[in-house]
């Protein structure tokens, strides 16, 4: 085989360690890769790390031990996510997004591939130091932001469901009560997909009273879970006390005006 | 500020082109970006496209036209996707998966972030050609996987619900008869989130009869939608007449034996 030179290694290990974030692969992996040793791999790691750094396209970190190696985190852009925070509430405010009732049309954003991708980044990079075993949502909305946090974080989804279906096996099924609506709705979860002690994150994509991320709580406890983080995308700012005690938001709803067709959305910690 | 050299610039052209799957970045804009000649920047791709190929990460296009430049895509897998279908296949075999009624529990594997990502980019390639404006899915198990086909065809994902939500807004609403069931459902998707003339690309995570497919073509009939291909991770050998003329499929189930506690899931176009 030719001999591989230093451009081709580095960018085809930042390739495949950015295409999964946090997951750790060893020295020995591309060193076997590319036939070439250690140390060689340790300089490549030290200048792949400057790349990322120059460009603010993420960072690696080092672990050290007997499963240690290095991995990827999309971390490090603090300054695009503010811009990106700031882009979505323009993209959020327009008037054509009001439904009857106050309510906002999102479904676009929600299920937007690179929208997504960005916040799950972002709100993956908000838990990590919390080391969550997996995410959970509710269905249906926040399903895809919950996923890329998931994926960022290299850990599995868990889906909640309103109905219970055959194919979800065993169940444990809760009743809540919905913050904006204060209807009692159901939840359920499959038995088999969450284990005792594990650390939960519950996503969603929205929050007003906190009733859905109170009824995920509550579940987490029927499987002896702690939750460890909440993240939403967008949470209305009253009511300020809501049923959880803290989460985070990319986005503040401070008031929709239906008649003036005005939506006021400002990014949560610039508020 | 420093010049950048030419395994920086490849490094993260790569990170940046294939977070953006299919989505096109012009020269000027490496160009800028490095404070470096078009021409240098076009020697750039071909060393990058020469690592892709070299290592299986994908491919790079170059586009040519006014709106042209160079994208990725994670095309040219094909050994690498024959070894994860078997791997997949393994794992389905499992017969702890057996649920009553012959029932599979895949949940796990269709929310897993790195399954649903690989997944995704195989079944975004077989449909590449086809050039879908969108993908969609109906609730809830297959959404992920649809999502991460979306992401690798730079797509927006459309969701059709089964009950209407007042943050839909206003929406068309069908009824179908679901092929396993035989019974009737109904299925919605927001008036606005969809275009006439534009192209679709079906993506669900099983199919058996093919009622919720020809649901979702029904659907898209409404919308004057032409359905351009539909995939599914799972399909099952009988019946082996569906409700829809043609789909592509990851997986086929061969057969539940229940009482033998045994799973007959093969590679689809090896079985």
């Amino acid at each position: 085989m030719e001999k591989i030179k230093r451009n081709e290694r580095i960018s085809a290990m930042l390739k495949i360690l950015s295409d999964a974030p946090n997951k750790i692969y060893t020295l020995s992996y591309f060193s076997e890769m590319f036939g070439s040793a250690k140390s060689t791999i340790s300089e490549d790691i030290d200048i792949a790390q400057g790349i990322l750094e120059r460009f603010a396209l993420g960072r690696l970190d080092t672990v050290t031990g007997a499963a240690g190696g290095v991995k990827y985190l999309p971390a490090g852009r603090e300054e695009l996510d503010i811009r990106f925070q700031n882009e979505l509430c323009m993209r959020l405010s327009d008037p054509d997004r009001i439904l009857p009732g106050g309510y906002l049309y999102m479904v676009d954003v929600l299920s937007h591939p690179a929208i997504v991708t960005r916040m799950g980044e972002m709100m993956a990079m908000w838990f990590y130091d919390k080391k969550p075993d997996f995410v959970i949502t509710v269905e249906t909305k926040g399903i895809p932001v919950a996923l890329m946090v998931a994926r960022s974080l290299n850990v599995p989804l868990m889906i909640a469901r309103r109905d219970v279906r055959i194919t979800d096996g065993s169940v444990v099924t809760i009743n809540y009560v919905s913050g904006s609506g204060q209807r009692i709705q159901t939840m359920s979860l499959p038995k088999r997909s969450v284990k005792e002690g594990q650390r939960a994150l519950i996503i969603d994509d929205f929050m007003k009273g906190g009733g859905t991320a109170r009824g995920l709580i509550d579940m987490m406890r029927e499987f002896s879970v702690n939750v460890v983080g909440i993240g939403v995308v967008m949470a209305t700012r009253e009511p300020e006390h809501k049923m959880v005690e803290s989460f985070r938001a990319i986005t503040v709803l401070h008031g929709v005006d239906e008649a003036a067709r005005r939506i006021d959305v400002r990014p949560a910690g610039l508020a």
